[in-house]
C-alpha cells in the first residue's frame, strides 16, 4: 500500500514527487512514455520559467528529472487504464492488468494535442501531418508548410519553421491572435510567413505523403488550395482524463475541476498541472500545483 | 503613465516582471532594499524549486534577477508609502514624495519576520537577537543559542546553527512540529540540539549583548533560565501590506484576499506571492503567482 501514486511525470508530477520525498511519503511515479517531462520535451525553448531563461525544453525536462532522481524518487513505466476509490484506500489499474493500492492518487497527466478532424488528417499522420514542429520541422527544410492555430504554440511553431522552410502559411480561423504580443511582432517581421486569417482546413491530400491542403474561408466560403509538403496542427490541447471519467468531477472539456489546492470532488484523489481547471497552463503554474497538491495530500493523510 | 507598477522584487515580483516584458507591457519594478530576491536572499538552501536543486538562496535570487535583467526589466529603488485607485488609473506614492501614475498595480511585497514581543527583544536586536540564522549564525561559533519556533524555518535554523554552535536549545510552545518530517528526523539525530516543548520566551537579558533568556513552561508555569549568547526567532511571518490598508480587502492577519488569479477586491490592483491569502508560501507558488497575475493584468488592460 503506497501513501501516494503520482500519475504522470511532467513538471507537475515531478514537482509533486520532489515535495513528496521531502515529506517522506512512500510514493511512486507512473509514466506511460519512456521519458519524463511531458509536453516540454517537444518544446523548442522555454524562456519564462524563472531562473532558467532560454532553456531548450528537452534540457529543462532533464533538469527536472535529475532533481527527482537526486531525491531517489521511484519511477515505474505504465499506462493507467482506470482508477477507483475503494473507501479506505484507492486503486490504480495499469494496461497490463496490474493493480496498485494506495492511500492517495495525484493525477498529473497533463494534456495532449487536439486534432482538426479534417479529411485526410488521420491517414496522413506522420506522413506530413504533425503536431510537433520542433520534432518534425527538420524534415521540411526548403519546403512549403502550413501551420494551423493562433496561440503561443502556433506562432512559435511558425517562427521556428520559417527558419528552415521556404514558405510558412499561418492559417487561423479568426483575425486576431491569442499569442503573446512579442510573438505576434516577430511573425509580422518574418518575410516568409504569410498569415491567412478566417481560414479553416477542409481537407489534407496526398498519396502516401501530404502534397496539398484545401482551406475554406469561413466568411465567404471560398475554397483555396495550397501545395505544401507538411501541415503542423497547433489548435490547442485536451486533457488526458479518460481513465478518471465518472470518478472525479470534470468540466465539459474533460479538465478535472479543482482550485490551486488540487483537491478534487473525490476524497483521496488530487490533481495538479495542465489537467485541472485553471486560467494559465505553464511550466511555472504546473510546478506550483505539484507543491500545493502535496500540502493537501499531507493534510489528508494526517 | 505606466501599464504596470510591480511593488517588490522577490520571486513573485520577478516572475511577474518576466511575464510582463514578454507581454510587452510598460512596466517598472519597485524594491525598497538595495537588492532583489526577497526572503530567499537570507535562506541557506532552497532544495524544492524544480530544476535548481540544492541552490543557495542568495545564488537563486541572483539567477532570478539575471533572468529579469536579460529581458531588460526596469528597476527603481523606492519604499512605497501609499497606493490609491483614482478611477481611470492608479497611483503609487514613494517615501520621498514621488507619485507614479499607472494603469495597474501588482503588490508582491511578501512578508517579514514576526517578533516575539518579549521583554528585551527590541533593545537587544542585532546584539544577540536575530531573525536570520544564515545571516548571523557565524557570530555564535562555539557558543550556546536558542532557536524559537516549530516550522520549517525554525528547524532548518536549528540544524544550521548546530553545525557551528556548542549547543542549540529548540524552544517551541507546543509539542509537535509543523516542519517537514525530514527536518524533524534530522533534528532528532543531531546530538547538540535540545528540544524544549511547551516553553515560551518570557524575557531576553543582557548588558549590550544577550547573556540569558527566561523561558516559561506554558502548562506548569515553571520558569527556566538559559545562559546563551544568542536567540534566533523563527515564529513565522507577517505580510507587508501597511501601505495598502483600506485600499484592498485583507484577512485578519493582513494578507490580501485573492485566489491564484491575483485579482483583489479593487479593480486594477493585483497581488502575487506570500502577501496574498494562500495555503502554501514557497518559491514555486510565488513564481506561479507572478505568471498568473500578468495573465489577469493583460485581460484587465484589454
Amino acid at each position: 500500500m503506497y501513501d501516494l501514486v503520482i500519475i504522470g511525470s511532467g513538471p507537475a508530477g515531478l514537482s509533486a514527487a520532489v515535495y513528496a520525498k521531502r515529506a517522506m511519503l512512500d510514493v511512486v511515479v507512473l509514466e506511460k512514455e519512456a521519458f519524463s517531462g511531458g509536453q516540454i520535451v517537444n518544446t523548442e525553448q522555454v524562456d519564462n520559467y524563472l531562473g532558467l531563461p532560454g532553456t531548450n525544453g528537452y534540457d529543462l525536462a532533464m533538469k527536472f528529472k535529475e532533481h527527482a532522481d537526486a531525491l531517489e524518487v521511484p519511477f515505474k513505466e505504465g499506462d493507467v487504464t482506470a482508477i477507483a476509490d475503494q473507501g479506505d484506500y484507492r486503486t490504480v489499474e495499469l494496461e497490463d492488468g496490474e493493480i496498485l493500492e494506495t492511500k492517495t492518487i495525484l493525477i498529473a497527466t497533463g494534456a495532449k494535442h487536439k486534432h482538426l478532424g479534417a479529411d485526410g488528417e488521420e491517414e496522413l499522420m506522420g506522413a506530413g501531418v504533425s503536431y510537433c514542429a520542433t520534432c518534425d520541422g527538420a524534415f521540411f527544410r526548403n519546403k512549403d508548410v502550413v501551420v494551423v492555430g493562433g496561440g503561443d504554440v502556433a506562432l512559435g511553431d511558425a517562427l521556428y519553421l520559417a527558419k528552415g522552410c521556404r514558405k510558412v502559411y499561418l492559417v487561423h480561423r479568426r483575425d486576431g491572435f491569442r499569442a503573446a504580443k512579442v510573438l505576434q511582432e516577430k511573425v509580422e517581421q518574418t518575410g516568409n510567413i504569410e498569415f491567412l486569417p478566417f481560414y479553416e482546413v477542409a481537407g489534407i491530400h496526398g498519396e502516401g505523403m501530404v502534397s496539398s491542403v484545401t482551406l475554406l474561408q469561413n466568411q465567404t466560403k471560398e475554397e483555396k488550395e495550397l501545395e505544401v509538403s507538411g501541415i503542423f496542427v497547433a489548435v490547442g490541447m485536451e486533457p488526458e482524463t479518460g481513465f478518471a471519467k465518472g470518478v472525479v468531477d470534470m468540466d465539459q472539456a474533460g479538465y478535472i475541476v479543482a482550485d490551486e489546492t488540487g483537491v478534487t470532488s473525490t476524497k483521496g484523489i488530487f490533481v495538479a498541472g495542465d489537467v485541472r481547471t485553471k486560467a494559465l497552463r505553464q511550466v511555472a503554474t504546473a510546478v506550483s500545483d505539484g507543491a500545493n497538491a502535496i500540502t493537501s495530500i499531507e493534510k489528508f493523510l494526517e
